[in-house]
């Protein structure tokens, strides 16, 4: 999993019906430090996070597990919020 | 899920029968500012996107999942029509 | 899916069992303007791609699609040859 | 599979209900001569590594086996400390 | 899948009981030229290969395959040993 900051979010027409309702964020990977790492993507969200908050994030069909048993084609999902990170 | 623009297509002899009737499309990742980032590559289309469109789409197994209960052997896939960025 | 030129062939031990007989060549990832992008893979062929050809292929478990009911341990698989690519 | 320093320790809010209870730690991944490669990413432990420790991870599905029956959303686990690496 | 020459071995207190009595290889990633590209990692052997040996390995699911009905954690797997490379 890596660390990330919300930094947006994206509206799509749900072309695909299992989309419906799921909420997408623009979240751009961050190091320990807080330095942004590689590209922005797009990622569902089950966990209310907002613009600005730290989260962590999985990626591959981990992403899916949250909206089980509706099979929502992600491959990005936001599963926590951080509350510290101890190096 | 990454954000990209559709600037092409592709044929092929579907060598592979379940690729059959399957829309191929060359996309080309974007940032958020519309920057191209990375390779170009192609993508199972099940959305209706044309050359031009924004589009954002998702890789492996999940990519699949429009075209169940065919097996489609794709590992990126166009899941919705970009309508808004806001970061 | 990327595009790729077949660049070679690899001949292994099979030891792996379920390889048997499962052709493997050497592919180049390929820009849509034809320049190499990225390493040279082995890819398993089910379409009889011949060397010089552009193909287009897939990464991840949907390589050992075209091989079921065999569990073929491949993670990239070409399948189909290139037509056309318009942009 | 990459080999790991654990550098920290990660503390969320446990939004996802299956993960509650996963100890999740900060690795970064080095090369056999201990050099860091590539960033630091968040791995579920089940091994009981500490920080300091040279550990072996995966990434993908098969970081949930070890928490399995339940569906952990993690995409890269500590599967062993490790004892000794002969180049 | 990739070329690869093994370089070492790895030994681990064996804290996933899945992984006792597999054998862990550490590989580098070679072009067909035989140049290492990339960094290297540690793969699960089933076919024997020994330190020096020019092999091929496939990663993610597939790299258990081998070891079914076992659920090996591992990502990475060397199935074969390369006889010869043409191009």
């Amino acid at each position: 999993m890596q660390l990330a900051r919300v930094i947006g979010t994206v509206v799509v027409t749900p072309k695909d019906g299992n989309l419906h309702g799921v909420t997408l964020l623009l979240i751009q990977p961050i190091a320990p430090s807080r330095t942004p790492v590689g590209k922005p993507l797009v990622a569902a969200d089950s966990v209310g996070a907002g613009v600005g908050e730290e989260v962590f994030f999985v990626r591959g069909k981990e992403a899916s597990f949250p909206f089980h048993p509706v099979d929502v084609p992600v491959d990005a999902g936001i599963v926590g919020v951080v509350d510290a990170i101890d190096t």
